[in-house]
């Protein structure tokens, strides 16, 4: 506890304005960043990140916001810079705590509605939907809301004029110049913006891999088009991300276009296309959407599905319609089937399975060439450094690799090395014209939720079933009367994820006999410590399961008295 | 029993020649294929597949054989195309029950003869070298083993002449005028025998989904040479596939440029390496090789290291550098980690893991446009097809979705599509001029090796493994009096993998009183038997625990009496 006063007054103590992410490089997709300066804190964004792989049982993981609580009075707010789940998923469960105002532009704060409602949040939270240009005062910050481009609309760069200086954040975005919906990323006010001076930016890392410029949404529009043309007699289905408005947009363009109506399926589909249509960020013709349940009604030429489980998620709508449990759309042979995405890291195999799988039932797949990203390659970041040219660049959004090979870039674009932080989850990075340091760490570790339960799975549990997932368990009852310890009932042993028994019987009764020894010899040795009694089952046990089987199951003796 | 005489018979029965694959679609990359023409069988290649993610704490995945077993006197040999795992891995297994002769080019054999030492099964085995152009008889078959070009030495296509007609079978392949090591692919040849009239091709599907043409093995050369160049003063330190010799080769090549000596870490680089130098397929000046152990007598710009993990394996010779954990390796700032080779989809993010550990040691770490593929694109299939010109196209090598591609690629290659047959396993395929047909089904389901275990593991222990990593388990265990059926110890409850014990106190007193009513409830009812009072406990708890978790631990309840 003194250790974690001292580290806090050292954050308190260093000059200048300071930058802390919560979340982000530990935990990938969980962004969530405050920016302090004495008595105000601002926090940009609130996401949520999806369990690893070793994260067995994980729904998902939430932020540790303990320095937010520790110092709940200096908190003005959120402010949100798109509506993604990686960057407001967490708002739920940490307004709980840490009940301040939300503040975002008008599709943001839609969806982030539907989320508190869900939650039954929303009267208790107080929002305020801002325009692209506007600023609020929240504490000693102003902060400016810029119209970006992202692959969900309403993005918003922010930049947050401190004491210390202007703080640039980009959020997600890239550079469309001739996006579907509303205008082009606002250069003219970022060109602005560097030309004040900036202290720092913190700029969007994800494709930094990539060398050149993603391609405008609207060339999405185009494939349609065409593949809407070379099938116009099929019934067509459509998977995409649901927050992803602007392609929904151009599915529903082309449909238009060849006289199809529209069916939407998926629960997190329906729910977005609904807040977009009626804030008016998607536009069609009266009676173009049909209800899924009156979709026998038209022929295949005049219908388009567009659903959910593009990332090969088990539950999502494509997927039960790939593996024939969807209730209500079966695939059939001359179906075409878009993927309108590309697999994020890890869900490759996911969505091949689901590829195969609608392949096998005899229906077209289209994936390829029909996805353009939501990020910024190379030149699109390079061009933000050259409107804003910071005096410090903190590489935000990506693993490691994403943030140093941005770094280098950073470097190239003229910031001095010693100007840019790749910063770990938790650091207190204080930032001023003559200064610039890590001075302080504060709890930023990623909180499990489990169910209901929030925190209360951890490290052993997590041990507990990678082990148990690899092996199986073995456990081994017996029964001893008080006093003398002799063995009344069992030794039974149980197992589970380990063998098939009846094929296994004589190693399950061989497993008994060596028990049934180790207990003997507990016995002659006058042993009556159960510990000592368990561990002797348990090591006796686990040697001869290994010899004849090279396996390690969990071992678990279990002791009665009677 | 009767039903799978019917079968046999039925395979018996069909006129033709029979093509027969025991692995392959639903086992990708265990490749094998029984060819079968009356009273002669050849099985070409004999691989293993890796488990599906589903596939808890499975080693590996090796074909059923039953049919060739039942089969044997007409088995005369395996046939075999390259020395990867996926087409040799399962030998050591398979050659126990189908003790036949091995067939293969001279590095396939070093390496299948090193496989076989590991498995005591040298001696036992009749094995055979063949050379490019060579033929051999086996039954009412000829083979002639064709030179290809793929990411490892010696590849084969194979000509088997059939009474039935020639099949040919491409193994895995690709087209490159300029490689490495010995020849490019001998096109002529196929053109020759392609001019005789094929019956079936069977093709190598893996790229088809890729457009143009796989660049050149030297290509990679080049890229190796203008890294060694930039970073002459530092560490190099080269991951790649370890059966990829001419990879291998290259490396040691640049390093001979730039004066640089070899350490070779990793056991599958060293036996391979080995291997290949003994058999003369790795050139290199004397005293280029360094051993570990005396690679600090030299300076950093002096060594290249040529290791495992580029797959980002968790116990391979990388994955453990990058991880701190490697025994004579230590990662420092400077050090040049090149990745030479492109992820396989499912070991994308533990790839990405091992370069973000890397950055983080500080390590320069080049991962991009250092590899290219060791199988044909499009455009290489198209050539295959123009010289061969089968009768019957079969694709093989790949997902569901990359033969379903593969079959539209014959279509326009101009194979009517009826002769084109996308196979499951164990599909029976008889094929004559007249006829073709899938004419039976032979069992083919993977067999799952747990440690010494070979096929002890299914679908009950699957289902159990999955249960317990998502939820893990709670044990309810009571001692009930013999007749009486009173409880006289217990309910004791044990968790695993659920919550932290020690955290939820209260969960788990309430969770021994909801246990103590369904005893109450049994014995009030006068219920005595074990299965009802284990359903009754099992069900309480179960709702209790939902209710106020969400989770579903897997309940098991134990009785023992006295």
């Amino acid at each position: 506890m003194k250790e974690k006063e001292q580290k806090r007054n050292k954050v308190e103590d260093a000059k200048g304005v300071k930058i802390i992410p919560l979340g982000g490089l530990e935990q990938i997709g969980m962004n969530i960043t405050a920016i302090e300066y004495e008595d105000t804190i601002v926090v940009i964004d609130c996401g949520l990140s999806f369990p690893e792989d070793e994260m067995l049982g994980i729904d998902l993981v939430i932020p540790d916001v303990t320095y937010l609580k520790d110092n709940i009075e200096k908190v003005k707010g959120f402010v949100i810079t798109h509506g993604h789940e990686d960057h407001i998923g967490s708002l739920p469960y940490v307004l709980k705590d840490i009940n301040v105002p939300v503040y975002g532009t008008k599709l943001t704060m839609g969806i982030i509605e539907n989320k508190l409602k869900e939650h039954n949040l929303l009267k208790g939270t107080k929002r305020k939907v801002i325009k692209y240009g506007q600023s609020i005062n929240l504490g000693c910050f102003r902060i400016e809301f810029i119209r970006t481009n992202h692959s969900i609309q309403d993005a918003a760069a922010l930049a947050i004029y401190t004491p210390a200086g202007i703080i640039f954040h980009t959020g997600d975005f890239k550079v469309d110049f001739t996006p579907v919906y509303g205008n082009p990323i606002d250069l003219q006010r970022i060109g602005e913006i560097g030309k004040k001076g900036v202290l720092a930016l913190l700029c969007d890392s994800t494709n930094v891999e990539r060398p050149g410029y993603t391609m405008s949404e609207r060339t999405v529009g185009k494939t349609f088009d065409s593949i809407f043309s070379d099938y116009s007699s099929r019934r067509i289905i459509v998977a995409t991300f649901a927050s992803n408005v602007d392609r929904v947009q151009q599915i529903i363009n082309s449909a238009v276009k060849y006289g199809r109506k529209i069916v939407v399926e998926g629960r997190s589909m329906v729910n977005i296309i609904t807040t977009a249509i009626d804030l008016g960020y998607i536009k069609m013709p009266e009676n173009t959407m049909v209800d899924i349940e009156h979709m026998n009604n038209y022929t295949d030429d005049q219908l388009v599905l567009i659903t959910t489980g593009s990332q090969g998620e088990s539950m999502a709508a494509l997927s039960r319609m790939a593996a024939s449990i969807h209730r209500k759309v079966t695939i059939k042979p001359g179906d075409v089937v878009i993927l309108s995405s590309t697999p994020i890291p890890g869900n490759e195999k996911a969505v091949s399975k689901v590829i195969n799988e609608l392949y096998m039932k005899g229906a077209k797949v289209i994936y390829q060439d029909t996805h353009v990203s939501g990020h910024a390659c190379q030149e699109e970041i390079k061009l933000i450094y050259s409107l804003v040219k910071p005096q410090y660049a903190i590489p935000v959004h990506g693993e490691y690799k994403h943030l140093i090979r941005h770094a280098e870039l950073a470097e190239v674009m003229g910031v001095p090395k010693k100007n840019i932080f790749v910063l770990s989850s938790g650091d207190v990075l204080t930032l001023s014209k003559e200064n610039a340091a890590v001075t302080g760490k504060v709890p930023a570790q990623g909180i499990l939720v489990d169910g209901l339960g929030v925190g209360d799975v951890g490290n052993i549990v997590l041990r507990d079933r990678q082990l148990l997932s690899e092996n199986g368990l073995m456990i081994v009852v017996v029964t001893l009367e008080k006093y003398t310890n002799q063995v009344v009932a069992g030794p039974d042993i149980v197992s589970r994820g380990f063998v098939y028994v009846k094929e296994s019987e004589n190693l399950m009764e061989d497993a008994k006999e060596v028990v049934e020894r180790a207990l003997d010899k507990c016995i002659s040795r006058n042993n009556t410590d159960w510990g000592k009694i368990k561990t002797e089952i348990k090591e006796s046990l686990s040697d001869f399961i290994w010899k004849r089987t090279k396996r390690n199951p969990m071992i678990l003796p279990i002791i009665m008295e009677v």
